[in-house]
């Protein structure tokens, strides 16, 4: 910079963006990616709640009185002291009970060969359950090879970490774009992406935006958080993930709906049609 | 290049080079890393099997019988259909028997209050029983923090993953930079680096290369593959990880003692003491 600071747009000039809707019947648009549109749409929600529970009873309960005000639930099943199969069935009922998306935040990070079992098989069976998941790009793009051999049949898609909420994140820049790249070459299964801010400028893709709360701040291990207003609004985000603003509320619904009013008000701005 | 090709240097001019029972009794050396190079001495091997099996009854056979030739055992307990508690008793034991390491090759890659929940918690309790496990750096210095506030009391250790073997990794370059400067800062949990050759001079790191095969070449899903010789004695590593080459062999305990005789022949080659 050079002294010169760019004054703040206000989001009403990005009126540009194509609606939730408009996008979900774009003729290039992922099946999944398009299903979760409408149910953004419908629900009037971009808010994906991060689940970060240990025990299965309370996240079956989470996911049962928060899943009105939900597209996405995330979850991370490798830290539930109590698995079971039984589990991801009910998990699965209430997905179709409140018509919401289970992204399973695995984070898988490996070569190809070792990521088809990882996802198919073991305890967990992510593929039999989670209608999304995600990947690191680090491995390049034998990874996505490996998830899109088992999930692609079965009508899954992948979310690519394009960016990281945590300090220092080596995600950034040249990574990036390379994730992008990544992403592009295999849209067959890559919807979206999970970053801070929007990477990509085709209305196909879905950007997912972890480390939101309703005041900026972070946590003593890095985590750096973001508000909704920013993320959507400022940054072009699609869907803010929101864990311990709400899980660490005294009324978890009562905050979820906070959560997701202000993610919508955001979206209705950001389209410049503010008729919600 | 400008069309001069440096010629490859014979393996006995890196004669400076430590050995394993130098580097244990270095003052600075990681406790496990030290316990590590011990063994390696001790068993005359530098090979790590990579136990990419699914059923736990054929992992702790193939614990068993290779035990006795390796100086760790690298696992994917995710894979296994049927992990119990009980299986990583049994494993452990195996472990102080054949006096080897058990590696989990989790690849932590998330932010460090999800990887702290993961290492220690859900079904696998990995911290529980896998003195080693390995982290992506991608997350930024979180992640090991995370990872280091359960394991470390544990006297466990991380290798943070420097390099991949896989086409189109990312883990090249400044990103390989940044792990070495990550696990400089962090030496006190993280001893050494999953890499393809050497990239940090300080001997009290131990670099472990996956990808290794008698023969060189790749798989369909982007694997790419190095010899013992190659690995050790011309990119400076210290551990070969060998998997499909031992376990598509048709006599494992064979193959096995094949590549642990060829990775500490390439060793004593390289520390030009053809002493053994």
């Amino acid at each position: 910079g050079n002294g010169v600071s760019a004054a703040k747009k206000p989001c009403v000039e990005q009126s540009v963006d194509l609606s939730y809707a408009e996008r979900a019947k774009l003729p290039n648009v992922h099946p999944l990616a398009s299903k979760l549109l409408k149910i953004m749409e419908e629900k009037q929600s971009n808010l994906c709640v991060s689940a970060d529970v240990t025990s299965s009873e309370e996240l079956l309960q989470l996911a049962d009185s928060l899943g009105p005000s939900i597209c996405v639930l995330k979850t991370h099943v490798d830290i539930l002291k109590d698995y079971t199969a039984a589990f991801s069935q009910k998990l699965q009922a209430l997905a179709e009970k409140h018509n919401f998306l289970i992204f399973e935040d695995r984070k898988f990070a490996d070569i190809g060969n070792t990521v088809k079992h990882q996802y198919e098989g073991g305890l967990y069976q992510i593929s039999s359950w989670s209608h999304i998941v995600n990947a690191h790009a680090v491995p390049g793009p034998g990874v996505v090879k490996g998830l899109s051999a088992v999930g692609k049949p079965l009508g899954r898609g992948c979310l690519l970490i394009a960016q990281m909420s945590s300090q220092g994140s080596l995600a950034t820049g040249e990574y990036t774009k390379a994730v992008l790249q990544m992403a592009e070459e295999q849209s067959d299964f890559v919807f979206g992406f999970i970053c801070g801010s929007k990477i990509s400028k085709k209305p196909e893709f879905i950007h997912m935006s972890p480390g939101v709360q309703m005041q900026a701040g972070g946590d003593v291990l890095g985590q750096q958080y973001s508000t909704p207003e920013e993320v959507l609004c400022d940054k072009g985000s699609d869907v803010i993930i929101v864990g311990r603003g709400i899980l660490e509320a005294p009324d978890r619904l009562e905050a979820a709906e906070s959560y997701r009013k202000a993610g919508w008000e955001a979206y209705t701005k950001k389209l410049g049609r503010a008729d919600q």
